[in-house]
């Protein structure tokens, strides 16, 4: 038997293709999967559900999806701020994280968890290191992710050799887990940091395991040019060559691209992560969402670690979405809003291949939804719920977070994971490994 | 005898030229001044305080000044989004805000001031209309403004004649008003709405006066385009001409400016209000904001009114400012977040013409501050709280607000103002002039 809950009096918010906004309606839910979805029913079908709960005007939406992430670099955040984006990587943070263990990957994850489901994240994607230890941190966290180890190619063959099996391994065993909450992709880490040999070793594998594959593409000017300079092409036909793209596959940033690899792209129906705070943050420019979107793409949003945003809050990335392409095409109608919160939540799953379990809020699909207070100053007058949520809303503004039907937050409190404890963990474990 | 006020245990942040942040220290006031900024003082001294106030780890900085906004319009926040500004101003917002009466303009402008209050501004210019009655407003709010009655120069030689006598005399009457929060400037709309020869006629008069002038300024390539169609030049050669730099003078957008109009600028020493969020909504553009600041220019940052915003978080445009312009340029290091967080205090200060009284935390200034609540997750671990606050803080971590020494919000409730009565009195005021 599963618990039936129903919530009552929200503003639902479907982001399904045909919905539109309904006032005051309710949203039914049996164990962890969407029931029932329309005005608020009668009491005597109220009196069949075990738990009935008025949400008292709060808007109901999916959760907000975060299609590119490291999370243990939350431990770094605000560390050594405002550089390039290769002399940060190369000077900064890879020393640092070199002294990574368990135990910082352990805090990190928590911190950045805890954050994520504090701003409405019910799902991300990692990439990162000692992912056994991710995978205990989601599961008791009780939130929904998309695990890869990410591999750089550097170092001897033996070194390589390892950690192509343990990205195998933690790939096979770790897919399916946590009630289904956990799913895998396998992950060369970039172009650049991977040689061709190395990607197509991961292109095979994922080919036979039938796994998504995910990296890093073409962030840089510098590393376009390093990849044409190395490959004769740029990183897009580069990949396109070593079968990336035959597979379903997720690239994160995408920032400098032409028209010819948007088509490519669009072809092969290549999922995008679009960081916009972190491309913004590291200078690494401006990603060609609109042109995207015009032919067809739907790309989802992301934060990447927070050392490079400084904060995993999808909601301002919804935001900056919605914002900057506006400025920079010096177009009002690039990204509406409604599209940019498409972005961070049915874009989002599909850019995980997971829209038919998440997504949306639509019977049948998984219940990983969030409610969000409309009462606040910013809020007035209600003209367009979706407008105040994308341009006007905050992440305190979240005030509920279900995953999987269970309650994780309520009234802004974090019921899985202790805050004080994490806090105080993450500020140990920096200290363990600083210079 | 004034009250004399001590707070313990807190993070300075004075933001002065010299001064770096002090951990575990303490500021003191008498009435409306900063009188003591170090450390604790010993507990004899202590006890010469009325009220001593244990800050508890927060942060506190002098409060942001948000230097160009229309308040009122906050009635019209999200309505008729993503459109184009001449369109968005001529068809949609014009005919509403012709509209707007006193009721209207009391209604949107408490609403706004008790949102910036919430996110931490302790003092704001308003351009509008009925400006007695944001004048009562912020008597009552007990926030600081610098008010102007915008005037827009269409219609017959009578009207025009009116709104100017209207305008000099609420800047005369008001200026020093409500123990020196109010000032006031002089402030014809625009070149596009206004002659040549009644931009004269304001400047004339500020010189008289000895008031300091305000203006929207090259927020459109469209608008720069017209200036050169009717007039042969570009706005700030235009302006330029009739004088308009000669007295004390500050410009709202500045987007569209060639390299020669920066150096008028800053030869002239024109005050720069930079609306980030506003000009990428709209789609106006991107200012050249690190030009201008390689040049010794020190724009001050503004939200401009909700309806093309659509917050009045000042916050944001100071992590805006962080974010854009280091994509845009692709140059990481382009506006550190130390001067985004200058830009939204002491540069905000100089543009209202207000430095030598607010914009730092200095013995002899007027008592302006927030604090900011460092322990959410988001903040976490402390490695640089001015890179923290920039670029991840949001406006709910502004827990308390003081202006003139006076406590206006404490623990996020606000004293001066009933959120309840301003949220219902504000959809009633739009419904009343609703189509
Ligand atoms: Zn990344
Ligand atoms: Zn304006």
């Amino acid at each position: 038997m599963f618990l039936k809950r129903i919530f009552t009096n929200a503003l639902l918010l479907p982001m399904s293709e045909e919905d539109s906004p309904v006032f005051q309606g309710a949203m039914g839910i049996e164990g962890d999967r969407i029931t029932y979805m329309g005005p608020v029913p009668p009491a005597e079908q109220l009196e069949t559900y075990d738990e009935v709960i008025d949400f008292n005007g709060k808007a109901i939406l999916p959760g907000f999806i975060n299609t590119h992430c490291h999370a243990a670099m939350s431990l770094l955040r605000g560390y050594a701020d405002d550089l390039p984006l290769k002399k940060w990587l190369e000077e900064e943070m890879w020393p640092l994280e070199a002294r990574f263990t368990q135990r910082q990957v352990h805090a990190g994850t928590s911190l950045s968890v805890l954050e994520m489901i504090k701003s409405g994240t019910t799902c991300f994607l990692d990439m990162y290191d000692h992912m056994d230890t991710v995978g205990e941190v989601v599961t008791e966290a009780g939130i929904r992710a998309c695990l890869c180890r990410g591999v750089i190619g550097f170092g001897s063959d033996e070194l390589r050799e390892h950690k192509f099996k343990e990205a195998v391994q933690f790939a096979t065993e770790w897919h399916g887990q946590a009630n289904g909450r956990i799913t895998t992709m396998l992950s060369p880490h970039a172009p650049y940091t991977c040689s061709p040999e190395y990607i197509r070793q991961f292109v095979e594998k994922a080919a036979e395991l039938n796994l998504p594959l995910h990296t890093h593409m073409s962030e840089t000017a510098a590393e376009v040019q390093q990849n044409v300079d190395d490959y004769g092409v740029r990183p897009v036909e580069h990949l396109r060559r070593l079968g990336f793209f035959d597979l379903p596959s997720l690239v994160a940033h995408a920032v400098h691209l032409t028209d010819e690899e948007i088509d490519i792209l669009f072809e092969y129906d290549v999922k995008i992560a679009h960081n916009p705070g972190s491309n913004l943050k590291l200078g690494s420019g401006v990603a060609p969402i609109p042109k995207m979107i015009q032919k067809g793409i739907r790309p989802s949003l992301a934060t990447d670690g927070a050392a490079s945003n400084n904060n995993l809050d999808l909601l301002e990335e919804i935001h900056l979405a919605a914002l900057i392409h506006k400025g920079v095409n010096e177009d009002p109608e690039a990204v509406p809003a409604q599209t940019a919160l498409r972005m961070g939540t049915i874009y989002g799953a599909e850019s995980l291949f997971l829209e038919g379990q998440i997504g949306t809020l639509e019977t049948g699909k998984k219940a990983d939804f969030i409610t969000i207070d409309l009462t606040g100053p910013h809020m007035q007058p209600l003209h367009d719920v979706i407008s105040h949520i994308v341009y006007s809303a905050s992440r305190s503004d979240v005030i509920d977070v279900y995953i999987d039907g269970k309650p994780i937050m309520r009234n802004r409190e974090c019921l899985t994971l202790d805050e004080e404890k994490i806090r105080y963990e993450a500020i140990q474990a920096f200290q363990a490994i600083a210079k």
